[in-house]
């Protein structure tokens, strides 16, 4: 079910357990309140407390528990074509290097944009079901201007973070000549991406680009006014993690893979270190240990990294899952990952947490506490999800 | 969407591709045919084939994956109480002993039977919505002959896979005294519940049941009719899968630490061997490498052991996942052996397939291939399930 809260004032009643991710507003880490009530007007939370204030419409929660909508700062939802034999052969034991992106950039190039609008409307629909308010969507499957600059338009309508991707994969027509590509990449290219994009990207990775090519792209886009963003140290360690601090990236992504210099760096800055464990689940990479991350004082985000080739999933519940599981996280600490952790991979500070002020974007559970989104794995717990990805996806 | 299919007639077209199990019927070992219609007629597979058959029903599949209903051989579904709390300290470095048991025995037996159905009910209609229809469901929680009686009593409605687990784990009452409860559990309990129960299990770990203990609740459940299970292999090697061989069980189930002579043992034997992988998930246990139980010739199943304790999912689809990733299974593998496998772990061959003749209990996708159960990890992709357990929990 979705609710349109942009107009209008809307309170939920009977929350059993309340996550506001503040600290001074309730217990423990994650600030929570039992027995509380949100109202949400013009889309803001305007209060929080006992029930009783007026509103246009109510929701009963019925003890559940209510968390921040989840901020998803990591996806290339605009793609089309299909990769499940790439993934079939993987789990057969064929390595993962990314050399499939090629498949879907193809795809992605012939399908005619009204089609690629629709892909992405029943992938954020999936994603508003799933919990996900607010979503970062990529381009990097078109690899010419036309086609970045195509995806990044399907993608505007629907979220203010799109990011520039066109330093994703050198596409086969470009093959021995990376340099003359990254030319292209930040010059036509980022030219015509720009008025449509907030953010830069690229993939750092052996077999990507390097962290020349990497840095000549995030220099140009920040030259253009955009937020910098990469993708680093997925496949194993390498100049990712210090080239984003070094450029002053919001977020580095992937992070599986991490030297103790990269931890420290990471520590000493405001560079996010985004976790996509959804990605080393379907690649079978070993997970990163995110508790040294953490106790280094580095901020951590987690996202879903949504993709036909390495992370098919908009489940940012079974993230948080494996999070737990595998990545020596506290349930509390992947709950704020996908929350206040995805909105500073974003520097933003107005979603990931329900205070007054705040933007009014919820999840209600099919649970009494947030515990059971790691306790309950599979199982899908999101009741209902309040926020604006409905407008568009429901 | 719960179709009642119990009479009457139902044709479901335009299937992509249909998951027969049948190798005579289609490609692979699956199986499969693209472009199929079934009709199911009085809750049984009446025909296979082209559309055009005259039914009272029609579904529009759209070209998704239709495969048989999942047949989930190892649940503990009538429970009261929260366990949450012990799952959290789990996750913060705990370690699983089983003994958390106790406290939803305690709760249990504290629930008046019209709450433990309600219960039950929601579960079973969680179940469902996820794809199983078929579920074998445990007493366990009861430990004492009022309450175990009780326990099969309320699940008899639902399911004729029913199972008299009495010796799951010695009671507080019974501390120091495992044999005198043992000997309550292969007299008064058993002759209580065999009018409940077609199976008889128990528990053979240490910290349960030894394997004495256990061949003595096998052989009574036996001497009483039942069919025989055993819990073994869970925490490490022990007489578990031995014992289950021995003693003719239809399925042994964990079997997440085997020797080279338990393969042998399962190999040789009709026993099969019933992994429960979001148990390993949720206990942080090892999973177990089913390519070598498979390798030597055992029949294996996938089952979800949903109990508030070490396993609380009912998403057979996750488990498929967690096969495919942590497991060694094919895709093809892991899809039969939560149908198929299941089946034969129940002793059932009406169920697990679609062929003429069996039972009409399917499962539509919200996908074009099986494929994406592992693909789409966490995405829930049931998209309808036709079978009987709609009828009790829909």
């Amino acid at each position: 079910m979705t609710v349109h809260n942009n107009s209008g004032s809307l309170a939920i009643d009977n929350i059993g357990s309340l996550i506001t991710n503040d600290e001074a507003l309730g217990r423990g880490p994650l600030g929570i309140i039992e027995h509380a009530s949100v109202v949400i007007t013009d889309g803001v939370v305007e209060a929080i407390g006992p029930a009783g204030a007026i509103a246009d419409t109510r929701i009963d929660a019925e003890g559940a528990c209510v968390l921040p909508g989840f901020v998803d700062s990591h996806t290339h939802l605009v793609f089309a074509g299909d990769r499940s034999s790439e993934f079939v052969a993987r789990m057969a034991g064929e390595p993962y290097d990314g050399g499939g992106i090629r498949v879907t950039t193809d795809a992605t190039r012939n399908t005619p944009t009204s089609e690629l609008d629709t892909l992405l409307r029943l992938r954020l629909a999936e994603a508003h079901q799933a919990g996900t308010t607010t979503i970062e969507i990529k381009s990097g499957y078109g690899l010419n201007v036309a086609d970045e600059v195509r995806s990044l338009e399907v993608a505007s309508p629907y979220t203010d973070e799109t990011t520039f991707l066109g330093a994703h994969l050198l596409p086969a027509e470009y093959e021995g000549r990376a340099d003359d590509y990254i030319s292209l990449v930040c010059g036509e290219m980022l030219a015509g991406a720009t008025p449509h994009a907030k953010w830069v990207d690229a993939f750092c990775e052996t077999g990507a680009f390097d962290a020349d090519q990497c840095r000549a792209v995030l220099e140009a886009g920040s030259e253009a006014g955009l937020g910098l963003r990469l993708h680093g140290n997925q496949l194993g360690t390498g100049p990712g993690v210090q080239l984003a601090v070094e450029c002053g990236c919001a977020s580095v992504d992937h992070c599986t893979h991490l030297t103790d210099a990269d931890i420290e760096a990471l520590a000493g800055s405001d560079t996010v270190a985004t976790f996509l464990p959804a990605a080393d689940f379907s690649t079978r990479q070993p997970y990163p240990d995110a508790r040294r991350v953490i106790d280094a004082g580095a901020t951590v985000a987690i996202a879903s990294n949504c993709n036909p080739g390495s992370s098919y999933t908009t489940s940012m519940s079974f993230c948080i899952a494996l999070a737990v599981r595998d990545m020596n996280m506290t349930i509390d600490e992947a709950i704020q990952a996908v929350t206040v952790g995805g909105a500073a991979a974003l520097r933003r500070d107005d979603i990931g947490k329900l205070v007054p002020g705040s933007a009014g974007h919820a999840v209600i559970l099919d649970a009494p506490t947030h515990h059971h989104l790691a306790y309950r794995p599979g199982v899908p717990l999101i009741r209902q999800t309040i926020g604006p990805l409905g407008d568009f996806a429901g």
